[in-house]
Formats: C-alpha cells, sequence, structure tokens
C-alpha cells in the first residue's frame, strides 16, 4: 500500500502556507534524525528513536530558548525542571519507547562528553509514548547504540514520517500512527516571514474522536470497514509534540506556544485521555545563547502583539503533523501477531470529499 | 428577531446527553443570578453582572473544590492565589465588565459579613471581559446594588443567555455575543450518573475562525451578509468558562476539567488571541468543606481512571455554551451608534445542513 | 520615642554592601510613594497606600520584565495573570489594605488613561495585607484620591518606613510591622555591579519566630516586656515583598528572584501560616519594553550563571527590610484602643551584643 | 572518628518533640533502603541508592497523596508530571547518583511487574545529586542489582546516615555530606498527634553559609581549620528532601508541605545556588488509593486551619536533617585521592556553646 502525506492527497489543513518541506527541518538549523528498530528475533521489536535537534546539533553549547506545556501528564518527559528554570533547551530532543526512557538518558547524558561538548548540562530531555501492544516489551529493544545510530542520522529536508523512528510501535485513533510532521510560514507584521514547524509522536486516541479539517472521518471508519487493535485500554496512549520557530520568542513566549499545539490536537480529536501523556515542547531558534558566557546575551523579543499568526500556525501545523502520521503509517503486524491497520487513503479521500460542499469555502479552521 | 438555543435548531454538538435544562444549573445546588444594565442616559451602558453560586449560596462558608486554568492571560481573574493555595472556592464568581472589577470586588468583600458569613474569607472571584465596544466606558455603570440584584436573582432552573448580566455588552466572533451555557450526564463505570455543566461570558474571537460541530460557519457568512462590528482589534476580546460538577472530585481533578475547556473553545474556533483572557474555572459539589471545622473532613474522590467522559463533557458543554451565547444574544446598538449583529439562525441552519451529507453520522465530536 | 534603621544601630544582616539609600529606590528609576490616612473621626482609620513604580512611573508604556512567586496564597495580587503570562509589569505596583483591593483597582485602571497613557493594559497590580486590628474597617478610608496622592508623591532616595502607606495598620511579629526597605549591591563577573532593592509591607508572624541575624530575638522578649496585640489569629497576616534590580533579567529569571524572598523571609523567622499571604513580585529594570513597538526588542539577558550573587543579595535586602520596618514603625494605638507595641531599640541590640560573641566573624548569613 | 547525630551531641533544632527515631520512618508504614557502593577498583565508586517507600512498599498498588516543589531546577527528578497531574506517588522513591538516574528508572520501571504489582504505572520517582568529584563517573557503578538491594534493604526503626546510599559520594557545604533524616510530633487542635519526617540527600552549599540553629557555624571553620574540597564549581550540588507525614492531606496540602522544605533550607545556609537542584517532594499517607477502584475513594482532609504546625515541624525536621547528614557523614577519601572532610564535631559544640548565651532560650527558631 502507497502511503502518502495528507497535502498530497488534496487535503488542506487551515490557510496559512506550509514551508518548502512541510516539516520541523523548514526552521533553519532543525535537524531530525530517525533510528527504526523492526526485527521478529529473537523477541518481536517495532520500536525505535526520534531526535530533534536545534542549531544544527549544538544546542549542547549553543542553547535555545523553550518552554513545555503538559496537557495531561501520564507519561515522562526528564529534564523539564531544569528547562522550567532557566527556559532553555539545552541539548537536542529524544522521543522513544516508555521502557527506553532510561537506555536514552543515560546515552544523551554521556554522548556530549564523549563527544566534546564539555559545558553540556547532563540533563537530556526524553520523551516517551508507550508501544507495547505491538512491540514486545520483555526484553529491552533499544540500546545506547541506537541513539548514537539517530543522532548520527541527523538531517534536514523532508522527513521520514510513519512508523519509523520513536513512532514505529505507535497507534493513534486505533489505526497505525507514529512520527508525523508539518510546518507554516508566518508573515509578521514588521516584514520578517518566520517558519512554525511541528513534529508529533503520535500514539493516542479513541477512533471515533478522530476528525480531519473538522470533518468526523473516525466515525466514519467502522471496524468493520478497517478492525481496531485488540483489547487494550482506549486512554493507554500520548502524544508528545515538539515545535519550533525561528522567530525570537523568550522562554515565556515558548510556552504560549506549547500551550496552543493544544488547539491543534483538539481539532484532530484528542481529548487527552487519563492516561495519555500529552507534553508538549516549544522551542525557538531566533535567539543564540552559548555556553560559557561572562557578558549578557544580546537577544530579541518578538513583541507578544504580534503572536496570533504564531498561535494559528501552531494549531494547523501540529493538526497535520497527526494526520501527517496517519496517512504516512503503514499497517503493521507486531508482538503476538497483533495488528495495526494504517487509515485508508483512498476512504478518507471519499468521506472528505462528501461532508465538503461545493462552495468557495475552504474546510473548517 | 426571536431567538434560540441551538439544539432547538435541530443542531447537536456531540453524543453525550445533556441534562434537564441543557444548563450549568442542572448540577444540583448550581444557582445563576444576572442583573444586566441597558440605558442610554446619561451615558450608554450595555453591561452587567452575572454570579454563579454553588452549594446553593452557601459557598462562603461551605466551601467547594475547585481549580483554575488560564489558556491565555490578558485578563483578571481575582482570587485565583487562595484558590490555587487551596483548592477551595469559597465564595459565589461573579463575571462582569473589565472596569467593573473593583466594584464587584469590594461589594463581594463585604457582601458575606453584611449577610452573616462570618468566616468568609474576603477574598472574592471576580472575572471580566470588555465590553468597551458597545458600552460607554467613560463613566462607571455597575454599582454594589447591581452585584446585590444580581445576588438577589440567584435560581436554578434555565438561564437566561445572550445579553443579559455579565454579557450584556460582548461580542463573540464578531457576532453579538455574551452568556451562554450548556450541560451533559455522564454515566460513571460505578454505576452513578453525575451532571457537567459549563457558563460562559463570551467575547473573543474572529469571525472566519467560527465553528459549528466542525463546520466552518464563520467563514461562511461574509460581512455582506453580517456586518461585523467596526474596527477594533481582533484579539481584543476574552472569555471567561466555569465548568461544575457534582462529582466527587479534587482540586487538581477541577484543574484536569478546568483545562479540557481548552477542547471546547478549540472546537468553537477560539485560538487564545494575545489580547484574550481566556480564563477557565472549574468546580465540583461532590464533597462540602464547611468551615469552621476541627475534625478531618469526610470527602470522597473520584478515581482518575473514571475522568474520560468527563473530559469529552467539558469540551461538548463549553463549545455547545459558546454557540448558544451566539444563538441567543440579539443584535444590539451601543454606544456612538456601534452595532453588533446577531448570528442569523436560518443562515445558521442553512449552513449546518449543506455541510452535513445524508449519512447516520452525527456531526464532528 | 525615636525610631532607627537597623544598620543605624550597629547590627549588619548579611555581608554584601548596600546601595547609597540601602532602599528599593537604589535601583534607578524606582520610585516610591506614600499616602498615609491616620485619623480618629468619623471612624479609627490607621490605613494607607504604597506605590512602587520601575521605570520612573512610566512603566504603563514602558514595560519592565517581572515575575511573581506566592510562599502561601492566603492575600490578593491582582494582576498576575497578565504578568505571567507576558513577563511583562505594565504598571507601578500598588500595596494597600485588603478592603482597599477594589478601590485601588478601579483608580489603577482609570489613571493612565487619564494621564495619557493610552497604551496602558487596563489590568492593575494591586497587592494587600489586613489592617483590621488596627484600622476600622467598617467604612471605607482609602479613596481613589489616596491612590493618585501616592502617586504623585512617587520620588527616589530614602524611603520613609514603618507605619507609612500601606503600612500604617500593619503588625509584624507581634510587634508594630508596616514598610520597610533594603538594597544591596552586586558586583557581577563581568565587571558590572548591579543593584537589588526589596521592599516590603509586613504584617505577619508570631513572636516567638522573630530572628535577626539568626538571634532568637523574638523569644528574648516576652509579653511582660512588651505586650502583645490582643487575641487575634496569629495567622491571620501577610507579607507582600516587592523586589527590583537594574540587571538585565528575563521574566522567569525574575522568578528565581522572587522564590529567593523566601530565604529572605525564612530568616526573620516566617513560616507562610496558613491564612498569610506571602506573595513576592520581582522586576529587573535592565531591559525597556516600550508600546507600541513593531521590531522586535532589542535585549540583554544576564547568564544564569551569574544570578549566585543576587540570589543571596534578595535573602540579605528582604531580611533587612523586615526587620527596618520593625525598627521604624512606631508604638500606635488604633481602633478600640488597641495598641501594637514598637520593637524596643535597646533591648534588641542588648540581646543581639548577648548573642554574638566577641570573635571577628559577622552574624549568620 | 566517631560521629554522632545533631541531637546527641546536645544541639536542639527548633522547639518540637521529634518522633522514637527522629527519622522519616517514624510515619508509620514508611520505610528506608540503602545500597552503598564503596570500591576503589576497577574505577572509584562512592556512590549508591536511596529508596523511601510509602505504605510499607505498597506504594505502587496503594497509591499515596504527593506533591514536588522545584526551589532551582537544575536537577532532574522523574516521574513528576504524573504527579502533578494526578497527585499520586505510585511508587517508591529513589535517590541515587546524577548519571545513575537511566539505570534507576529502568530498573524501577521494570521492578514492579516482576514482582506481582500489576496494575503499577511504569512512571518511576527518581531523583539525584551530583557525586562527581568523590566518585569516578568515567564508568557505570550503578546497576540494577543495587536498586533491588536498596528496596530489599528497606526497613523500618532507625535510618543510617551520612555516606550511606545515594548521600556516599556527596559534599554538603563544603564538608563530607549525604544522607540525613529527622522528624517531628505534631498536636493537632483535633486532638491527634501526627508525625512529620524528611530526609535529604544533602550535596550542596558553600561552607561560608552554613547555619546550625541560626549560628553561623560555616564562618567559624576555616580552610586551616578543615580543608575545603578541591576545586570545583561552589554552586554545583544539589539537595533532594523528601517529607513525609501520616496526616490526611489532599496533594495540594502536600504540595504546601514541599515548598515549606525550603524554610528548613534557609536555615541551614542553602540560597538554591544557580547550578543546585533543590527538589522537594512530599507525601502524606493518612489516606489509601488502591488500585483498581471502581467506587469513589473515601478520604479524609486535615482542615487547612490547622496546617501551621507542619509548617513548623516541616522546616525543623529539615534543618536537623541535614545537620544530621554533616555530623554523621565520615571524612572520605575518593577518586584521584580527592578528599571531603567530615564536620568536626567537637568544634562545632565549642562553636555552638560560643554563641548561646547562658540564657532559659533555646537557640533561634
Amino acid at each position: 500500500m502507497t502511503r502518502s502525506r495528507l497535502r498530497d492527497l488534496g487535503i488542506t489543513i487551515g490557510t496559512l502556507p506550509p514551508g518548502p518541506h512541510n516539516a520541523i527541518t523548514d526552521v533553519p538549523g532543525v535537524l531530525v534524525g530517525h533510528a527504526t528498530i523492526v526485527r521478529d528475533e529473537p523477541t518481536v521489536a517495532r520500536t525505535g528513536v526520534t531526535v530533534i535537534a536545534p542549531h544544527g546539533g549544538q544546542s549542547w553549547e549553543d542553547h535555545v530558548f523553550a518552554a513545555a506545556h503538559s496537557f495531561n501528564g501520564f507519561g515522562e518527559m526528564t529534564g523539564l525542571l531544569w528547562l522550567a528554570e532557566s527556559g532553555l533547551l539545552s541539548s537536542p530532543v529524544v522521543l522513544t519507547s516508555t521502557l527506553a526512557v532510561g537506555t536514552a538518558y543515560e546515552a544523551m547524558q554521556r554522548y556530549p562528553f564523549e563527544h566534546g561538548f564539555v559545558h553540556a548540562t547532563g540533563l537530556p530531555v526524553v520523551g516517551e509514548t508507550y508501544d507495547g501492544y505491538l512491540n514486545d516489551l520483555s526484553t529491552p529493544h533499544v540500546t545506547r547504540a541506537h541513539i548514537h545510530q539517530a543522532i548520527a542520522a541527523l538531517a534536514d529536508g523532508p522527513v521520514p514520517e510513519g512508523n519509523v523512528g520513536g513512532g514505529t510501535g505507535m497507534i493513534c485513533h486505533e489505526f497505525k500512527g507514529g512520527i508525523g510532521t508539518s510546518s507554516r510560514l508566518v508573515a509578521c507584521e514588521n516584514g520578517t516571514t518566520y517558519v512554525v514547524g511541528a513534529l508529533v509522536q503520535a500514539n493516542y486516541g479513541a477512533r471515533a474522536d478522530l476528525c480531519v479539517a473538522g470533518v468526523p472521518v473516525g466515525r466514519e471508519i467502522g471496524p468493520d470497514q478497517v478492525p481496531q487493535p485488540g483489547p487494550r485500554p482506549l486512554d493507554m496512549g500520548s502524544i508528545v509534540i515538539v515545535v519550533g520557530t525561528d522567530a525570537p520568542l523568550l522562554p515565556l513566549q515558548c510556552r504560549r506556544l506549547a500551550q496552543r499545539a493544544t488547539l491543534g490536537l483538539a481539532r484532530a480529536g484528542g481529548v487527552g485521555h487519563n492516561r495519555s501523556g500529552d507534553i508538549f515542547l516549544a522551542f525557538a531558534t531566533g535567539n543564540h545563547l552559548p555556553v560559557p558566557m561572562d557578558d549578557p546575551y544580546p537577544l530579541h523579543m518578538l513583541p507578544h502583539g504580534q503572536m496570533n499568526p504564531f498561535f494559528g500556525a501552531v494549531a494547523e501545523a501540529v493538526e497535520e503533523s497527526i494526520i501527517n502520521a496517519l496517512t504516512a503509517a503503514e499497517t503493521t503486524t507486531g508482538a503476538h501477531g497483533r495488528m495495526a491497520h494504517a487509515l485508508p487513503l483512498d476512504t478518507l479521500q471519499t468521506i472528505m470529499r462528501r461532508w465538503t460542499p461545493e462552495s468557495p469555502c475552504t474546510p473548517c479552521y
């Protein structure tokens, strides 16, 4: 089955234009790398690691303003105490499987010192979602080597989506989920155009709640059409959302962006279920904070009054990232023969057409 | 022009059943009272006061668990420091005009002591949105007497909506806005049915962003069809959302509900504009905390694992409250001949029909 | 009885040098103004208003980075939602009596628009502590005119302390309390010397808990020596602490300073009693954020690594501000003949000498 | 050199009585276990693991109300997102070395499922401080087996202090630090006596700042008397504080306790240096929250008005815990021949006597 990105199906989210790759890598200097682990022996592995690195991978010593928001905290993202205290993201961000957090944490503590970043803080940022339906968790799969592999794979340009990297074993709205990304261009009143990008590791939600551009797609695709994953707690899932921009935002402006990720999640049908870890992190590369530094840093700050289009851009990019994860992910068979079926693309197109009247209007949002 | 509630137009939000009045007053013991101030002399007044009182108006000495969430903080809600510290709502909640906060605050400090509630804290909860487009703010309109009048009007049962009380002068998605309310019944796994109610003072948003049940209603109604209010900063508006339930929730569970109000706002098209005060407060009447008290309070707490339907209920009730504010509010002429036009109900119905295919599916969400 | 400042008694707090006035006004551009209301007819008034204005009183349109911290939230400080969202203090700070919050709020909403600050936010910052023991609260004393009077009195240089302004009726550690201030000079690694100033409205605490430079002064002064105020709940009191610096700090660095005010309060014997509103606000004038602004603001940010001496400076300046409030305040008779006695200065000196061995060491901290 | 507890030296902190063991284990059901790793080959190890387990080690399925407070966030404590969201501590708490967080995290994820706690959340709470001065971090020392060993060692009764468990390699106020504990009995107005206990992993601070009961002990002990550790950033240290009580407190009441740990730290001379991770966690065992649960939990909540003595108890127990860590810890030689010297007990006694006049008063606080 050939998979696709949402826009290539003729379906558009929102009104703002995407960047050239419609990906978080449209933010200059932001790199993404995956390590995908798929094997059936000795135990079934459907898991992996995704790394997002701002400032061209130099963020261990060229800090980036950032902030996090927890929409529902049934999950882990390490490093948030210092992030909140300092407003600084001082490492790349790692997304992986719940049971790989410890391994990833230790690897990310040691990596910078092994690679000459002597001023690293040793407080890694590792997020996770739970892939224990498709991925056999009885034995660890992710090793330090996979973290290194994902870092080595860091690149700009197009970003592989779906069941890759940390998203390999994920399930979203009871379809096969995983990694998705999108971006928007924001033309600011001051004449500058900035980029807002999002990347999600999408592993949450009930099928009935899935919406695409306001259309209740999930309700239109019954289990007779596309089987659901077997019995698993509907609320056992999570979504980690990373938002980046090249605008010169301060940490608390990043927090405003992080909280706006809720809008995109809400539009796609997320409700922050009780056992869902819906953790959002936003960073802004418009300032550089190299360490060590003696003198006060010279910075810029976008006036708050110009943030409105960024809020809309985050909402659109996050919604589209989630749907991109679904349209890119492929039907996957995992541990114990369990299956997660892909969202059927032709069905999606049919539903979208049926719910959109012939009118000059674009779809909702 | 006869106005209506959304459901009376045949339009449904979500899937959960509403309570008997489809209002926050469906939560037993929750009372609502309005004082509406409309006059043209000596200066134009289009303003008022709305009071929401849990525990039958006894909350000054029969505290209620509660929590607040700020989606965007360009606004005031007093009393939140103690609310956050204690988890207690120890007074009714007042919603009014921005420039009436001081008057309402002082009135609410003195009222309980004048009425025998000797254990009141003196830390009132007063929220506001800005009605300076229709309401002439050059002179104060709201007096202590209006606060008393709204308290005297506290009642259960149906709640007047639209341009009443604190909502009298409000504008929402560039239509006439104001007060709206709705409720949902939540059948819990433990066999108990609880009520979730919402009440909004809606004064935010751009027309193009308005959605109803996933349909982009705002974009379909151009300024040629319904004029927009005159030049005013699109982001100069706010929404205060009050959520109540009779479930036995602890304060941090109320915070979970308060944050879920974001979902309903997002579905209706809110993005938390920079100069919007989007402040949400949730309370739970399932426990009583009378003061003074010597012994530990006996309480109950709903297990977190049973909160999922409450999250959906909040989203639905908030979205419907916002739309109810719009369908109830009447076209209003205010200061300097400025007008805010009502959302045309027949047009709304036509749009909804056009965007909903003949199918057994209910609309989005 | 001649009152004094602590240092004039030969008692020193900490090791850092104070600024020229040992007051928050040592921070360039920071002004303080009091309006003191003392009268016996028609009802007894022992109350007032204190205003702290950074950026020479222009902060309505020349915003200042700031943050607040609540050590115990039984109190009100308005305007904190926008302060937290934006990181901006966009008005002077008003400290007054609990029951004057409403009046002060409305006065501060209208004042800027009446004085040409057309870009003011209308979200005033008003803090309070409770003076109902000495001050008859049955009728309001503070009027809009008093707010204006305190603003008109804004000045740099030495700051009147003790029972003046908002501190007029306050009681601290069961002695007469009120307003106190202090400052410290911080020589930064980068060669620049910055000022850290504090101003407190001190109205909290049990006598037995009072310490001065580590010495248990309160325990040494029994009620036989100095009578305590009559029966009042020991925990019915509060302290508002305002910290200012001219260093170029971002909002979250201000939050770090605000939280460090806890250290000074702890050293003086505060424990954050249940019904104490211990609310701290810190601002940094090292950046100017004029409004409106189209282009990104050029800013500077002190590296976090250079903040340690600021933390110590806040602790010292806050502790000394509290003790200055006590050594400056005069014995006061108020409503119903109630008395609050001043801390006796000679006794204080005797105790300090007795607890300090002849040694080259300075006292604790 | 024989080491001691502070009280055995005749020095008392505060006025409240300690529990029978003057330890966090005085809180019924609270167990503590250490695994201490001291060896010189193949690389020098001075490190370990300490586990604190409420509810008799059953907290994986018998949850405990809890909350955390970050006084300065340069550190890691995992699991805080769910702790904040739910108010529940759903595992024991692990304290260890910074570079052992990953290992401890993974061990604590797997342990409960390997031991029949099928309803565990998989979100461990692991805190850390940095022992890289004495402990050679070039190779990992802590393994999963050490976590298991510390769990196996869980016991009530007296708690080994000083250089044991997670405190093995720690340095505090430039003396040898580590683990310390203390407790206080709180006689509540309602007639019940509750216990408040604290346990610290103390690894922070400059010598000059150390105070004991208000006396500037640190300044009195120069480097000529007791050598300081070699060059290391003065602010490279941290303190993790765990507070427990058997009172029936809700999560936000635990947060109030957690924040009060600041008082004890301030009294001992902590200032929350920039690179110090001063993270506090408080739990209350007065309620049991077993999982799974269908019906609402029956709970009790101590009225806020009775919390004041708890606040004082936390301050005292935390201060004494820190000093106990110092009086118990032994001079240690670690990696590269580096030394951390113990606080000399006779000198401490001499200083305390010299600074305390012959008077019926107890020392400060």
